[in-house]
C-alpha cells in the first residue's frame, strides 16, 4: 500500500482484520466487552469514574471549538442526578463554515490516512472508554456494565466496521488507472486516469438518549473516514458521551495535523429544534439520525439536499410455535424483556402464541403457561431490586410511564410493571417489565410501536396465522428484529422465508446466551434497510458507499 | 464457486474479465464496436436490418406480456420516417402483479444464477445488435454508426459493467457464515448465520429519447441482477429498441426457467404520463431515469418510496488557457460539437477563453482566432452533407429547433446552424452545430443548458476568471463533463481540483481520437453524483449497493 501514513502502518492489523471479518462474518472484536480490572488494569475503572466526574458542574473542554454563543446544560439523568455539564451552544453559520474550511485537506490525504487517523481516535476513545462508560451510562439510564458494553467496546466495534466498510469500498477503485486502447493499426490511444475519493460534505448526526454512542459511531466514521466533515447533535439529555467523543476525536485530528473542526458538537438549548436548523442547509449532505418515525420520516421528505440513513421505530415480534428448551425459551425471552427496561430499539414487544398452546419438552402448554412462563422468568430477574436494576437500569423519559399506564389498560396484565427502589439512586425512575396479553384483534394496540418496557402476549388461531400477522405488521411498521421458536424445520424454514420477504432479520430457537435484541458487529447486521423500521443497515456497503463519490480526470501519456 | 449454474459457467470468462476492468479501470471492452463484417459477419448488417424492417408497420411481438389493454404506436424518426410499430399498452395493475408474482423465485435463484442469466441476455442482444443498432439509430436520429456503437455494443459494455458491479456488491457479504464467540471457561457460543440477498421490489427504468439502451441499459441490469423485476418504460418516440430489448430479454428468462415477467415493457400512449403514475406505485421501489431537470426533480421528490437514480440537464464546460496542438484542439472540440448534433448529453456548452487570447504552437491567437479555429473544424467537418449527415445524423425534436432560433439572438454568432437536405431521407430534419460568442457576464444565456447544436465561446477576463465562472455553473447547474486546454501543468492542476470540488470528471488537452463527449465503459465513469447533473454514477459501488438489502437469519449450531 503506498503512501503509508503512520497511524496507517499503526492500525494496519487491526484494519487488515476488520477487513478480513467484513467478509467472512463469522466472529470477531477489536474491542474486549469485559469491564475486567484483568483486561483493562486495575486502576482503569477508578481513572474513568474520576475523569467522568470531573466533567460534572463544569464548561466541558471544548473551549477551541469556533463559533461558540453561548454554554448550554440540559442532561438530568434517569437515575435522578442532574449532570451540570455545560456545553458549547453554536451559531450554525460559523460552524458550518469551519466544518467545510476543514475539508479539503482532509480530502487531499486519501483514503488510507483518514482511515488511519479515524482508528485512532478508535483506539483513543477505547483508552478512555470507562470515561465514556460512565457518560453512557449516567445519561441513558442503562445499567454500568450496560453502558460499558453498548457505549463502549460493542459501539466502537461498530465503528470499526464502518470504517473497514468505508476504506473496502473507497479503494475499490483504483488511484490511477492507464487506459490504452488499440487504434487499428496506428498507435494506441493512451490515457492516465486519476480517480478521486471526493466527500458529500458537512455530515450531520443526530444522536439518541438511549444508545447517543453506539447509534452514532457507525455514521460518524463512515462520513469521517469517506472524507467529509461531521457536525454531531446530540439528544439534549445524552450529550455527555458524545461530547467526550468529540473531544478526543478533535484531539487526535489536531495532532496528526488536521483542522480539528472536521468533529465539531452541536449542543443545544431546551426545545431549539437544532436538527431541523442544521437538516435543511445546505451544506449538510449527509444525515444519520436514530430515534423517533416522526422525525426520520421529516427528515426524509424535508432534507432534499443530504443523504439520509434513518433508524426510526419498529414492531420487533416473536412466533412462538413448539420449543424442545421451554425453560430455555422462557429465560431467553423473559432477558431480552428485561435488559435496559425493555428500551432497546430491538427489544421483543409482539410475542405471538397460538391459542391452542404449544408443544414443549414439558409436554403441551397452555397459552397461558407460555405467558407465565415467560413473565416468570421476568419476575424471577427483576424479583431482587438490587439485581433487577444491574439488568433493568432506569426508565429513560415519562413518555415511557406514561405508556406503561396506557398499556395496562389495552389487554389482560399477565405481569404488572412494578416501581423499584435504586439501592444507589433514591431518585432513580426503576420500573420493572411489564406483559400484557392481547387477542389477535387487537391490532391497534400491537399494530404499532410501545416503546419501553411493554410486551405483548398476542393470542393467535394458529402459527399460519402468526406468520400473516408477523409479515403485515412488519412490513407496515417495520422491525429491527425477530425471532422464531419452532422444532419443526418446515415451520423455520416458513418463518425465514416471511422474514425475508418482510425484510427483518430473524433469530432462530434462542434459549442460551444469544439474545434476540443483541446484534455482534461484524458479523449481524443491525437493521436490514428492507421494512420500514430502518432505510438503511449497520453496516454493509450501501452504508457508506454514496458518503463518498468518484471524479476523474484523464490526459494522455 | 458453488451452485454454478450453466449460464453462469458459460460466461464465467467474461464475467471474470469484467470483474477485473472494474477493479483495474484500464482499457476493457466485451463487445466489437466496429460494425465490421470482419468482426460481425457477411450477413450480420443485412439481417439485423431486414429483423428491423420486419417490425415496422405490425404489432411488435411481445403478445405474451400480460394485462395489455389496447396497443399504441408513437414513433416518427428524426429522419422523417413513421415507424408504425404497435406496441402492447399495459394496464398498471395487472403489470405490476406480474412483475411482483415474477421475483420470488429469482430471488431465490441467487446472485450467480441471477448473473449468469443477464449476461446471457446481454449475448443474445449481442446477436442480434445489427436490428437494435437499425432502431437506435432510427428512433434517435443518431447517424448509422453512432446508433450501433452507442446502442449496441458500447450499451452492451455499460450493461456488462453494472452486473459486474452487482455481482461483487452481492458477493461481499458471504452467503453463510459460522460465529463462535468465546465464553470464559464454558463452551463457546456457536451459530450458523445465513444472509439472503433479497431485492428491492420492481424496478422501473425510464428511457430517454437519445439514448435509449446506452441510458437504460445500466439500471436496467443492475436492478434485474440483484433480484428485483424490471418495467420498462420507454420514451415515446424511441420504443422500439427497448421493446427489442424486453423481448430478448423475456426470451432468455423463459429459457432458463424463469418468469418472463420479470422484465415487461410498459409503453404509453400520447400525454398518458404513464411514468409518474409508474413512480407513485408502492411496488416501485427503485427507479432509473435519464431526462429533464425537471422530470429528474419531481422524481426525487415525490417518488419516495423508491431509490430514485436520475440523470438531468447540465452545462457542460471547457476552458480554454493555451495548447501545443492548436489545430488538434481546434479539431477535437470541433468534433465534440459535431457528434450527433451535439445533442449528447455529454457534449460541450461552454467554451472559456480569455479575452486576450492564448498561447499556441502557432504562437498567440486572439479570442477570436480561437473562435474562428473551433467553427472553422465544425464547418468542414459538415461542409460535405453526404459525410456531415453521417456525424451530425438528425435532430430528435422541435425543441431543439426553437432552440437554435433562440440562441441566434443571444450573443455574436460565430458559426451559424445550416439546413442540410439528407441523401437518403427526404424529410429528415437535420442541422448543423451553432457557434455563439457571449461575454462572461451573459450568464443568463451560458449559465443553463442548451440542448442541441448550441455552444458558446464566453469571453472571460482571464483562465482565473474561466476557472471561476466553471465552478460556479457547474456548482448550480451540474455538468456530466469538462475539459481543460492548457501547457501549464499547474493551471491543469487548478482545473484538476476546480473539477474536483464542483464535482465532474475533467479531460485534459485532448488533441486526438479521444472526446470530451465519450466515455469508456469499465474506465470512465458517466457522471460523477457530485453535482446536480446526476444524482448517481455509471457505474459504481453505490450505484448497484441499495438495489439489494441484505435479510439474515440465524441459529445455533
Amino acid at each position: 500500500m503506498e503512501n503509508s501514513h503512520p497511524l496507517f502502518t499503526k492500525h494496519a492489523d487491526t484494519i487488515e482484520a476488520a477487513l478480513t471479518a467484513i467478509a467472512e462474518r463469522g466472529y470477531w472484536s477489536a474491542y474486549p466487552e469485559s469491564p475486567s480490572p484483568k483486561i483493562y488494569g486495575e486502576h482503569a475503572a477508578a481513572d474513568g469514574e474520576a475523569a467522568y466526574r470531573a466533567y460534572l458542574h463544569n464548561d466541558f473542554p471544548l473551549k477551541d471549538q469556533p463559533a461558540t454563543i453561548d454554554w448550554v446544560s440540559t442532561e438530568r439523568s434517569p437515575f435522578g442526578v442532574d449532570l451540570d455539564v455545560r456545553y458549547p451552544h453554536p451559531d450554525v453559520d460559523g460552524l458550518l463554515a469551519a466544518a467545510t474550511a476543514a475539508m479539503p485537506a482532509w480530502r487531499k490525504a486519501g483514503p488510507q490516512t483518514r482511515v488511519g487517523v479515524c482508528v485512532e481516535i478508535l483506539a483513543r476513545l477505547h483508552a478512555h472508554v470507562f470515561e465514556l462508560a460512565n457518560a453512557v451510562h449516567m445519561t441513558t439510564g442503562q445499567a454500568f456494565v450496560m453502558g460499558f458494553q453498548a457505549g463502549g467496546p460493542h459501539a466502537l466495534d461498530r465503528a470499526l466496521e464502518a470504517i473497514a466498510y468505508a476504506h473496502r469500498e473507497m479503494t475499490r477503485t483504483p488511484a490511477s488507472a492507464t487506459w490504452e486502447k488499440p487504434a487499428g493499426k496506428g498507435d494506441p490511444l493512451r490515457m492516465t486516469k486519476t480517480y478521486h475519493v471526493v466527500p458529500r460534505g458537512v455530515a450531520l448526526v443526530i444522536g439518541c438518549n438511549t444508545f447517543p454512542t453506539w447509534n452514532s459511531y457507525p455514521g460518524l466514521f463512515a462520513s469521517l473516514a469517506t472524507g467529509n466533515a461531521v457536525v454531531v447533535k446530540p439528544h439534549p439529555r445524552a450529550v455527555l458521551p458524545l461530547a467526550i467523543t468529540v473531544l478526543y476525536a478533535r484531539q487526535v485530528l489536531a495532532e496528526a495535523g488536521f483542522d480539528p473542526n472536521l468533529v465539531t458538537l452541536a449542543a443545544e438549548a431546551p426545545g431549539e429544534g437544532l436538527a431541523k436548523t442544521l437538516a435543511l442547509r445546505p451544506e449538510v449532505r449527509i444525515i444519520d439520525f436514530t430515534g423517533s418515525t416522526e422525525f426520520g420520516d421529516w427528515l426524509e421528505a424535508n432534507a432534499r439536499q443530504a443523504a439520509v440513513y434513518t433508524e426510526k421505530a419498529g414492531v420487533n415480534t416473536i412466533i412462538v410455535d413448539s420449543t424442545d428448551d421451554f425453560a430455555g425459551m422462557c429465560r431467553n425471552i423473559g432477558f431480552s424483556l428485561t435488559l435496559y427496561s425493555g428500551q432497546m430499539c430491538t427489544t421483543p414487544q409482539n410475542i405471538l402464541v397460538p391459542a391452542g398452546g404449544i408443544e414443549t419438552d414439558q409436554g403441551h402448554k397452555s397459552l397461558g403457561e407460555v405467558a407465565e412462563g415467560i413473565a416468570g422468568a421476568v419476575a424471577k430477574l427483576t424479583a431482587d431490586p438490587a439485581r433487577g436494576v444491574e439488568l433493568t437500569g432506569a426508565i429513560v423519559n415519562d413518555a415511557v410511564l406514561e405508556r406503561l399506564d396506557q398499556a395496562r389498560s389495552v389487554g389482560e396484565v399477565v405481569l404488572d410493571s412494578v416501581t423499584v427502589a435504586h439501592p444507589t439512586y433514591e431518585h432513580a425512575v426503576v420500573r420493572t417489565p411489564m406483559v400484557v396479553k392481547l387477542s389477535a384483534d387487537a391490532e391497534d394496540a400491537f399494530g404499532s410501536e410501545w416503546f419501553g418496557p411493554i410486551s405483548f402476549i398476542v393470542e393467535t388461531g394458529s402459527t399460519t396465522e402468526s406468520l400473516r400477522i408477523f409479515g403485515k405488521t412488519v412490513g407496515q411498521k417495520g422491525a429491527l428484529t425477530a425471532a422464531i421458536y419452532s422444532t419443526d424445520n418446515d415451520v423455520v424454514l416458513a418463518a425465514e422465508e416471511a422474514a425475508t420477504l418482510a425484510g427483518v432479520h430473524l433469530s432462530c430457537n434462542l434459549t442460551g446466551g444469544v439474545f434476540v435484541n443483541q446484534s455482534a458487529a461484524f458479523s449481524d447486521f443491525h437493521a436490514s434497510g428492507a421494512n420500514p423500521a430502518a432505510n438503511a443497515a449497520l453496516t454493509d456497503s450501501a452504508y457508506v458507499a454514496n458518503r463518498f463519490r468518484i471524479v476523474q480526470s484523464r490526459r494522455h501519456v
